[in-house]
């Protein structure tokens, strides 16, 4: 069997039945709190989009990085950079790495260490380290928690649906697809009450899929409270950096305004996933954005 | 300017102007203790021996990570691997992955997170943390101290020679070369007196270089007594994981034995790198493995 049979997120199954993977970020007690760790690369054929500049792909490491320590609730504390490329020209290698370092000071910390090798093709792998006096996982929906995700979804997916169509996209698109922003304030606020956290870099549905299996729940969406540009995009597209949690209702009710959230469901007792749309019922198929080769 | 026209250590100089790096590992105060932190990467076409079994590349990159963690006198506390590659038989991923999980058991870690990427080429990029009490840093040399190194040089690049002239290394220098150790043990050991610490995986000579420039100071080599098989692949070579230290004689004494470590010079208040060999004057030119295109 080939990985790309597998699909990235079974072989992070795979890698999870080896390692006990299966949230955000790794995390390790130390004293009265947890050391949260995680790692995440991008590669250029397959994870950069073209249209970046140097300065857009700086930031864009550091936030995928970042976007897992808010996942799991946690405070940023230090990040790492390992840069490999081909041999280019060292003014581009330096606004990457300049930006990556702006973008990790307006979370407050630095970038602290790395590493270069030469290689054919741009790939930026970031380790952030976080802690959290609580991290959030994906495990620990209860039924009768309501479901909710952060922000507005589906701009990612629809500024990359146009630039494949060689059409170009408005500045909000473009901002949303080509820099997105972790959601670190809105991780910590949540974590106090979540009783589950992910963020949907990979797509919506596969965190819905991920929160029910882990947490041994079913989640029932309503599909016309998703805040959305178009559904498709919301659902499967993956690239936007928000957050996916589910918590108590009398919890999230002084937590929506501050944390721009927005009810998308419910916890259900019964397993598997359900929807509605326009009162009918709606299926979300188990799909997102898939690295090794197909989306699934 | 192109990349390769400063090497990798000219780079990381660099890199270091704008991250503050130029130690193994970043550290950050945690209370009683630091939190050690680094991350390395390894690819195939530049820096994974054809030779190497998958068994022998898991091992590998988490030799190259925890060797920084040993120069730095930390324990180790966690491992994270992101994987790229080619989309590749799983059967080889999983004996990649399988081989890190007991080289981190082996130093009584948990490789606990990772990310898959698929990339044309093997990647590997580990991110080791761990603790210290006293991180020993490349800047503390102070003249008068000894300089020292664990184990015998020169047998990864003995063994490397012999692989690109096609001849068949014996077991001895095969396992030397594609199965290093990191020297955990001997760091955390050392760093209770050591004044400076470094890995020499870059070369010896590179190593001494370092120290010398960041403790601003002079060291003061007698080849004769460097515990090597060749002078060229002791110094120049690289992909010896053993550690380099000064440190005050009085405390080296006790130490020598334990971590099978030898004194090799001494670090002298006048500046600049000097050296003699069978009581004559010996040039150590600043050159190591670059992984930037060219050796320096």
């Amino acid at each position: 069997m080939k990985l790309s049979d597998m699909g990235e997120r079974a072989i992070i199954g795979k890698l999870g039945r080896f390692l006990d993977i299966g949230d955000d970020a790794a995390c390790i007690r130390m004293g009265d709190r947890f050391l949260v760790m995680s790692t995440d690369a991008i590669h250029a054929p397959t994870h950069i989009p073209k249209e970046m500049t140097p300065q857009q792909i700086g930031k864009f490491i550091v936030t995928v990085n970042l976007s897992d320590m808010a996942a799991m609730g946690a405070k940023p504390l230090a990040f790492l950079l390992s840069y490999g490329g081909p041999d280019t020209e060292f003014t581009r290698f330096k606004k990457i790495i300049k930006s990556a370092q702006k973008q990790c000071r307006k979370f407050k910390i630095d970038l602290v260490g790395g590493d270069t090798k030469e290689m054919k093709e741009l790939t930026l792998t970031g380790c952030a380290v976080g802690t959290a006096k609580r991290p959030v996982l994906r495990s620990g929906a209860r039924p009768g928690d309501i479901v909710a995700v952060t922000g507005e979804l589906g701009a990612a997916g629809a500024c990359f649906e146009l630039l494949g169509k060689k059409r170009r996209p408005n500045r909000a698109l473009l901002k949303a697809a080509l820099e997105p922003e972790p959601k670190i304030k809105e991780g910590i606020l949540l974590a106090k009450h979540a009783n589950s956290m992910t963020d949907i870099s990979d797509s919506l549905a596969v965190s819905i899929y991920s929160i029910a299996e882990r947490s041994g729940v079913g989640i029932k969406i309503d599909i016309d409270r998703i805040p959305m540009s178009s559904i498709d995009h919301a659902l499967y597209s993956g690239g936007d950096y928000q957050l996916l949690f589910t918590m108590p209702e009398k919890n999230f009710t002084r937590l929506r305004e501050v944390t721009n959230s927005t009810r998308i469901g419910t916890v259900t007792r019964a397993g598997g996933i359900s929807a509605t749309r326009k009162g009918r019922e709606f299926r979300i198929k188990h799909k997102g954005y898939g690295h090794f080769g197909r989306n699934r």
